[in-house]
């Protein structure tokens, strides 16, 4: 882990070390995408079962995969992996329902009432990633929320063969389909439908380069669908005092590196003292670990900055924006109104990343990459969308009209004028508007 | 007007009805704007200059309006002008301020609390069209949310010569800064920054094809910004029974077709005679409108559709997914819980579209071409993000452990059980862990 000393540094040199690295996209990976979408949305199924056999290896019997082989797989897991995974979905489940939105009804003017209507989005599409282990927990953070928001079909891919824990947690989340297809050519199946796996309006979920790739070609495409945010590498930066114990520290910072090569790892602090425990407590705790040599790779590129003060940490916290944020501070939750720009925040020496990663009840779904300045932490929100209503009464337009049409004049729209006159005459004719004016 | 009777035609001759036109886009457009973004990116201000000199054949005297500039502009304005643009101002705070969310905190287990906060973007940026009309509708749309989420800086960018209605409007909500600045260049400025233009986190406003283009490219650059929502033609779909007042909805639909050649105008009815009525009532006052000849365009593509029933008119709406929802039926707030699909809804027929353009309260930046599917009508939230926060207690970590533990396990994340056993070891080790059982 390299050590800097923030104060040392010029402005330009500060922004440089906070600075991430490029994510190389490369013309090939965009290429080979458009292939695999355009072989989909013409093949449909047929291209499926050819890519899937290409890139998985794997020929699986039908595409969807069917209700026997869901029950099948719950009879095979371990109660006590059942009822983790069930832990982690009642936690999860209370703090997204809690995220239900009041109805909102204002009435700005006499006569003239606004709404705010929340409604689920319909068809929503699943990504879970395949890999060296399934995934589960991100199977929660995106089909509790799908169910809770109460979108009608909710549909899951993810590349053969799907282990028993995540068909174990399709169920618990009541998806109505699971596809034995992953990568880019899930994403095409998703965004357009083919024979087998439906279309949805807006798909959700990680995936490795092509899979983003995928995401972002069928986003463009009005055709094709919405997606859930912009993606990028993993990250944590953990601000910690003199105060924060070194072994925990290391203990988070590595949870974090060894999620991939890729991942960020950066800790802020005003002690040296702390900043050299820390490193001190890496190098022997990496030893430990079975993901050992991504961890290496991780940390080579990983941060740690001795800060002037606490404020000073904050402020760099702030700048950097990260998507995992740990405060092990002597009074954390001081800190917080402080603290911005962060996915998900972690306050005190009991609240590691690996909590809401898997079971406290946040979403795991962050924006990383610096999106944090703008991108919310997936949330109930992301499954809905909001409509406005206005309804107004014959007193609403009279009070509203002088407004109206001042304003329709100014911007030289004379139909927007007399879509309200034309209603004042009316009522003028009917003898309301002397009523309505006393 | 076309009309065609919904039962008649086959479920392709329905989609394809009502399926959108599509954009050009246009390589030149892509090259172009890409051509100005890069000149912005190197040359800053320069290019500012030299780009409004060629588009707008204006020099300003400077990038910047001034605050003298800014007051003389109220100074000419009349009061009855400005007094409908503080109504509109108060009934659009009124509204989005009713919009702040509430604070969220759950304990989802005994020592496990999540919150979600909120926090304003910093910096945002709103683009204002210039045209044959000014537009401080718009300045109203984007000025109110963000003032109200509390964005530390507020900037924006409009072609010269600015209106004296839109300075007006910047000054009401306290924008900091307004640079005469309009098209591609605008938003590449406000994208990357210029010597004058301060580099906004998120960009928000409509525009023609360039400002379009510039926004998708600078979206899809992580060093440039976020933007509000994808971009399309204005539309207004409205559903009338034979209760409805066919002037009323001739009105509201030309009021939307002279928004542009390519508006969309939809009637979708279960009277034939209304039909019949509206159309009828569109050929009369189209004649009296001063930008007849717009409207007369967007008509030739407009439509007029006879359904079965309210239930199918609804269904069609509900499908076609209109930006503007008119209802002009008997009782229309029995129909809301059926709408789905629409950025804003109007209800009753003294609802036109023009009250929520300008004053209901309502935003009128809207998802359209299909995205209400997917996105929200402009509000608060858009100007804001939400962080998640966790904080465990002793007890809180204990009681998690066996959960985060089994599903580390199940996805092979040593480090991540680590973070959390190193923590019961300590506990134990300080003999905690007996009492907290207990």
């Amino acid at each position: 882990m390299r050590t800097v000393v923030w104060q040392s540094l010029s402005e330009t040199q500060q922004e440089s070390v906070l600075e991430r690295p490029a994510i190389s996209e490369g013309a090939n990976i965009t290429a080979a995408v458009t292939d695999v979408i355009n072989a989909v949305r013409s093949q449909g199924d047929d291209a499926l079962l050819v890519l899937t056999e290409k890139f998985d290896r794997v020929t699986p019997a039908s595409l969807r995969v069917s209700q026997d082989e869901i029950d099948a797989a719950s009879e095979r897991l371990s109660e006590t992996m059942k009822q983790a995974l069930e832990q982690a979905y009642n936690n999860i489940c209370k703090f997204h329902k809690a995220q239900k939105p009041q109805p909102l009804k204002v009435e700005t003017q006499p006569g003239v009432v606004c709404e705010q209507v929340t409604r689920p989005i319909n068809k929503v599409g699943l990504y879970i990633p395949g890999g060296s282990a399934p995934l589960p927990s991100t199977v929660l953070m995106l089909g509790v929320p799908a169910q809770i928001a109460g979108c009608r079909k909710v549909v899951l891919c993810s590349p053969p063969p799907i282990a028993d824990e995540i068909l174990y947690v399709a169920k618990l989340c009541n998806i109505d389909e699971v596809y034995n297809v992953g990568g880019a050519q899930a994403v095409a199946a998703m965004a357009y439908g083919t024979e087998t796996v439906a279309k949805v309006d807006k798909i959700f979920g990680p995936g490795n380069a092509y899979v983003t790739e995928a995401k972002r070609q069928i986003s463009n495409d009005f055709r094709g669908a919405a997606i859930d945010m912009p993606a990028g590498p993993s990250e944590v930066l953990v601000i910690a005092d003199e105060t924060a114990n070194p072994e925990f520290v290391a203990a988070d910072l590595l949870s974090q590196a060894e999620h991939g090569p890729d991942s960020q790892v950066v800790l802020v602090t005003p002690s040296p003292i702390i900043a050299d425990k820390v490193a001190d407590a890496v190098s022997r705790q990496l030893k430990l670990l079975s993901r050992q040599e991504i961890a290496v790779q991780a940390l080579a590129s990983s941060l740690v900055i001795v800060a002037e003060s606490l404020t000073q940490a904050i402020s760099i916290s702030n700048f950097y924006g990260p998507e995992h944020l740990i405060v092990q501070t002597k009074n954390p939750r001081e800190l917080l109104p402080l603290l911005d720009n962060a996915g998900s925040i972690f306050l005190g020496q009991w609240s590691p990343e690996s909590a809401g990663d898997y079971a406290s009840g946040t979403n795991h779904v962050l924006p990383t990459y610096g999106y944090t300045r703008t991108y919310s932490s997936l949330g109930l929100a992301d499954f809905s969308k909001r409509m406005t209503v206005q309804e107004l009464s014959a007193e609403g337009i009279l009070n509203l009209a002088p407004t109206v049409v001042a304003m329709a004049d100014a911007e030289g729209l004379d139909a927007h004028k007399r879509a309200v006159t034309i209603r004042l005459d009316a009522l003028e004719q009917c003898g309301r508007l002397d009523n309505l004016s006393n």
